[in-house]
Formats: structure tokens, sequence, C-alpha cells
């Protein structure tokens, strides 16, 4: 096996960067094995040339100068990994329309402005990858894309953002919530503001990419409803614990009859479920399919080095393929509708605190059922001011379980504000 | 994009073949999107051309000669789905002397023939690819070899083998083993004469492949250690409960200080480890490596359609690395020896039966610590003729234990053999 140097360049050199950096150093062994073939960092694009690196580039590899990586014929394939939505995304369109391969670990590049990149990706020819834009090293845009080219997915549940499993996980332990986002803080799975980790949003992003890839529709992320994890309180982690499941932030993409329905929200999951086991700051995709029933794939879905990894694992995908055509379509090759709000069926927890009065649990259970909406367990817990009524119902639709929910809402006896969760039970199996 | 039409040939149209078959008609569109490409299945090498297949064939198409295939120049890959040593081995060599690239679900010929083959490919320059070798629809291979190629890694631990993970599930229900593995056959995961399952020859094949791709050194099928899970008991199973693990048949292939252990055995996995929420007859690998920390990869490891997705997905990939030089040598590259046997270490769990007499736990616990094998924890249960020591020891090389308990059972006090069996709580997190 003969040897050639394959010149490649990265916008961006912090952390990721310089990961990918190393990598590609250190590895180069490993990647001529795979693909015959030395990668060589030439370029790569910083603000700053005198800033102090993780890993020293090669003497005039560092430029400020977009222009330096654009116009450099050599180059083979890009790796953005500056992040950001501006000049990031004007970037990547001029490299890819002068016919130059991009890797991307950005997630709100792809999931905003996918539509545009794919497309121009596709009209030129050349490949864009972003398996790092997704759970980082946890290789499922290729596993979706690659090894289920046959498999026609049909449902996608993952725990897609580690902060909120870490958080979950620690008030399965005893700590409140406030407790468990100061300890997630204090050990780096947080930020000082944690509000794109807890409110869903970072998690919807994700399955906006993810349901893209496995559906072939484009979805956007306003296409996808959120909430976050910010109303979990102990007792919803106890009453978990007593129907035998865990409480989890999960997104959950699905085709159904031909429309698309994507939403990242807390949900209930039985114990034997596979997610059920994936703890603290871990990520987990389970992927269900004709071919295969379900596949899942659990990792780390964040970190430095594990990003890098998949930047370089994308970036060796490229050189491998580059000329015979592979990957080189936009993946969306269809326009599905979105399933109307509230049509998505499941089973539901739903959390009633009443007076204790004789009648209340048959007012509670005909205002259901008027919505069609039947309990399938229920438990009764009495508090020392009434009673709170744990109950589990059948599948049903969830505009008709929140239309019921309304309804219990303005009974006399009921206090404050019922609640619901999506209770996840069903596999592919 | 123009669509090409690609002439493909199977060995094989049995069950696999004809799923195989139908797959790449049934997705021809998805598979065109991947690649530019439409697979064609233009021969398939029958024994009887008469015989009812499960998806009928064009005609023309089956053919009992196999130089039909092997003289047909047009034919850009071969998926050998016919199972077997021989013919196969000689068929598959003629194909890739021939310069045809082959998909190979075959994981007896893999783990046995694998030198002799890759070596032959890689002289030929073409691809040997054989995902649905090891765990059909889980593309563990794939990861390994493409989204993990600079992840180094060092670990390789599964749940390989559906039957006995299907029985060791019945088991912890309460059933004994027998009744067990009669509810398996009665469910068709296990066969007949389940010895090849049960005794941990199969899932050892396994690990020879796995351990040869994620370290890069031929590790053959005589070079695993294995034992199976006629010998677990209930008492194993609860004494396992007792311990918050569950027992699991184990293959683990480690490298340690630049050399290689491949073993498959039974094993008490911690509740907390991915692998301990494997239930039924699924099946999981854990990959540990550098810069991943850890990826697990869960789902159906049998089933002819979940294979048949295996093998397309192959003929998808090779169809899109032709001519780039990707995955084109032998995934070997170096010869590391061998770990001497009993040097692995680990934690074990070992079970004596003793008279219930003053001294006993003394007299054990001498001969284990003559052995520099230490203690961590102990219960002892009374049993009506005496009482047994549950221990779980730090870790220790297997040979220590092995010797300190050869030494135990020479005492008076103790009855019968002491038995133990790893502990795995280690994770690469």
């Amino acid at each position: 096996m003969s040897s050639v140097d394959v010149p490649v360049a990265l916008l961006g050199y912090g952390t990721v960067g310089a990961a990918v950096s190393r990598l590609l150093e250190d590895n180069a062994d490993d990647i001529e094995r795979a693909t015959g073939h030395r990668l060589r960092v030439v370029r790569a694009l910083v603000r700053n040339l005198e800033k102090e690196r993780d890993f020293t580039a090669s003497p005039g590899v560092l430029t400020t100068r977009f222009e330096d990586v654009l116009e450099d014929d050599s180059i083979a394939v890009v790796a953005e990994v500056m992040g950001g939505l501006e000049p990031t995304g004007e970037y990547v369109l001029s490299l890819l329309r002068s016919g130059k391969p991009v890797v991307s670990a950005n997630k709100q590049l792809v999931a905003r402005r996918g539509a545009e990149l794919f497309h121009t990706a596709s009209e030129a020819g050349v490949q864009l990858r972003f398996e790092a834009s997704v759970c980082a090293a946890i290789p499922v845009i290729k596993v979706l894309r690659e090894s289920l080219v046959v498999s026609n997915v049909h449902r996608v549940l993952g725990i897609v953002n580690g902060t909120t499993n870490f958080i979950l996980t620690e008030m399965e332990s005893g700590a409140p919530y406030d407790e468990a986002l100061a300890e997630a803080q204090r050990l780096g799975y947080a930020e000082a503001d944690p509000t794109e980790d807890v409110s869903g949003a970072d998690a919807a992003a994700k399955m906006a990419i993810l349901a893209t890839v496995a559906f072939g529709t484009r979805v956007e992320l306003a296409d996808v409803a959120y909430e976050g994890i910010e109303s979990i309180r102990p007792e919803h982690v106890t009453a978990a614990r007593e129907l035998d499941t865990v409480v989890r932030l999960i997104g959950a993409a699905t085709l159904v009859d031909g429309t698309v329905d994507v939403r990242v929200h807390p949900a209930l999951i039985d114990r034997h479920h596979p997610l059920a086991a994936v703890e603290g700051a871990f990520n987990a995709i389970m992927l269900q399919g004709d071919a295969i029933r379900e596949i899942t794939l659990e990792g780390p879905g964040a970190g430095g080095i594990e990003t890098a990894s998949a930047v370089v694992a994308d970036m060796v995908s490229v050189i491998g393929t580059t000329g015979t055509g592979f990957l080189q379509n936009d993946a969306c090759w269809r326009e599905l509708e979105l399933l109307p709000p509230g049509e998505l069926r499941s089973a539901f927890y739903v959390r009633v605190e009443v007076a204790d009065r004789p009648g209340v649990l048959a007012h509670v259970a005909e205002r259901l059922a008027a919505q069609q909406v039947s309990i399938a367990r229920l438990t009764q817990h009495l508090l020392d001011d009434g009673a709170v009524l744990d109950i589990v119902t059948h599948e049903a639709p969830g505009g008709r379980v929140s239309a019921a929910l309304a309804d219990v809402a303005t009974l006399d006896e009921v206090h404050g504000r019922p609640e619901a969760m999506r209770v996840i039970s069903d596999r592919g199996v």
C-alpha cells in the first residue's frame, strides 16, 4: 500500500479543533491503515494567532484569513469546529460550493440551516457529514445512514441530553431538583445558566437532526414541541418508582401514518426498557425499524475528545468514499406533514391532588371517560390535607388527555392543576 | 443524479439469501438515494433450482454453477449467505482473487479462516466485509472499523449469544436451568441440540472476530478460553441478586500491557453496568477506548431479516467505497502475544460450602490470603447440613484464585468443590 498525503483543514482551533489535530497526528498510522492515506492539517482558521492552544499547530498552519482555506485546492476535506451560526454558515456554504466536503460538529447550524446546507452540498456533489453534531462520539448518524439504509426506521427514542439525565439520576438517589442541578454545575455537566439544557431546547435541536436523517424529511427546530425538567419534583420520582418506572427526559420522533411527530418531554420509562438503564451524564438512542426491530446506542454524549473523535471519523469516512457518489445527496427526499398537535397516542401517568371526600374518584374517572381516556391502574395516597391519585391510563391521544385534565381541574374537589407525563414501555420487538 | 445499475450476486438463497434479495428489491430507492446506484441480483448460487423460496428470484438468476458467478465480470459485489466451511471458503477465496468484493454472514468461516481470507482480499485490493457474521443487525464491525478508527479500543465486553441470555433472564424469574432451556427451545431461541450455544462455543467464535477487529491482531477461535452456562444453578442467581448483580454469559476481550486476553464465561455484572440491563434474547457489545470512554450497542443478535439487513448494509458500503482504498487492508497489522492463562485480573465471586464449625471461615480466609487474594465482602448462609460462604474478592489474577480454591477444596470442613465467577463492575468512564 502506498501512502498518499491528504491535506485537510479546520475552521476553528479551540478545544475540539486542537483535539482533532492531535488525534489526526497521534493516529496517523491507524488512519492510513483504514484509508491508504495520511491526513495532515495544513490550515486552521482562528481569530487570534497568538492564543495558547491545547495542541500546538505546525508552523504556518494557523491563519486568520478564511480565503487561505477556501482557495487552497489541495484541501480534501474541511472540519468545521468553530461553532456559532455566523459567519460559520457562510463559510460552510462557500466551501461546499467550491467543491470541498465539510464535516461539522455544529448542532445549531445543522438543526437551523440544514435545508440550505444540504441542498448546496448536493448541488456541488460533495459530502456534508455531521456525526459530531449529535451526541458526540455515539455514531448514530453513521448507523442511521449506512447500517440501517434498508431498515425503514419509524421511531427514534433518545436520551440526548446528559445534563438533564444526570440531574434526574441524582433525583432518584433522593436529591431535590435544585441540589441535583447544583451538583451538575459543580461537576461541569451544567452551565452557570442551565436553561438551554434543562428547558429541553438542546435536546430538541438534536431530535430535529435525528428525525430529519431517520425519516428523510426536513424537521426544523421549530417543528419540535419541547418541555424540560424544571417542573420535576421528588414526588414524581417517587411515583415513578412505585410504578416500576424511572423519569427520563425523552426525545421521541415518530412516523404516524405518513406524518411526523417530534417532541421532547419528561416521561416515565418502564424499568425493563433499555433507556431506563441509562444513568448519569450518558446519552442513548434507540432506533426502531422494520428489519432490525430495535437497536440502541449508548455512550458519552458530550466532551471535547469524544466530539473530536467523531469529527475525525467523519473525515476518514469522507476520504474513504470520495468519488463514489456515496451519501452525496441531501438526506431529505420527501416532504411529510407534521402530525397535528395532540394526536400522538401513548399511555399517560396522571397525578391529581384531591380533597379526601367520597365520590371524588368517580368524578375524576367520569371526566377522563368523557374524553375516552380509560384508566389502566390507579393508586390513592393520603396526604395531610387530602389525597393524591396516581393514575396510569391506557393509550390515548395526548390532546384528549389534556382536555380531560382541563375538565378535571374545574372540579371543586381537585387542588391545583393535574399533571401528566407520557409513559414509555413499548419496544420494537 | 443519474442512476447506475449495479449487478450483484449471492452465494446461497436460503432464508437469509431470499431476505437479502427481497430487501434489495423493496428498498432499491433507498439504496439509490444513498449510493447513486440500483443494486440488482443477477446471479444466486443454489444446490437445487426447483426448491421453493421465501422470495422468488427473477428468471435465470438461480444457478447451480459457481462459475456463473465467478466469471461474470459485471458483478460488483458478492454476498456469501450459504454458510458452512467448504466449499464456501474456496468460493470466497476464488471470488476475492478474481477481484470481486465479498460480504459474508458466515461466523465460522470468518473466525476460522480469517487470516487466509483477509490476506487474499488485501492482496487483490478488494474489500471483505462481515458485519452479519457477528450479532446480526447490530453494526459493531462498522462502528469499530469506521467510527472508532482513532479510539484505540482496549476492551470489548459483550453479551453475544441470545440463547444463553434468554435462559439466564428466565432463571432470574425463578425457572431452573432445564426449564429455562426448554422454554428457549419452545420459542425457537435454542436448537434441539443446544450445545453450541450453552457451551459458550458460539460466543467464542464471535469474540474471536471482535477481538481481531478491535485490536488489529489475529485472534483465532482456539485462542479463546470459554465456558458455558450449563453449571449455573438457581443458587448462583440468588447469590447474584443479593450482591446487587446479575448473572450473564460474558465475552471479554482485553488488551493488557501489549498482550491480548479473550474469554467467554458466566460473570456477575453490577446492576448499574449497561450490560446488566440486557434482557431476553438480545445481544449487546460495550467498546471501551481512549477517545470515547465507552460505547454500547444493543439489539437483536440473530434472525433472518436482521442478518439480511446487515448483509445489505455491507453491500451498500462496498459500493459506496469501491475504488477509494477504504478498508481494503487486512484489519490485522500487528501480532500480539496472548496474555498467559491465569493472569487476567478481576474481582471474583466465590462460593464455598462448608461444615458449620468454628474456625472454618478462618481456614478459608488463610488459604485465600496465602495466594494474596483478599476478601472484599463475605456473607455466610446456614444450610441444613452446614453453611455457604458467599465471598467477593478484591481484584486478583484468575490463576491465584484458582490455586487458592484448589487449596480450600482440600480442607476437611469444605464440602465439594468451591466455585468462582468473575465480577464485572468497572466501566470505561
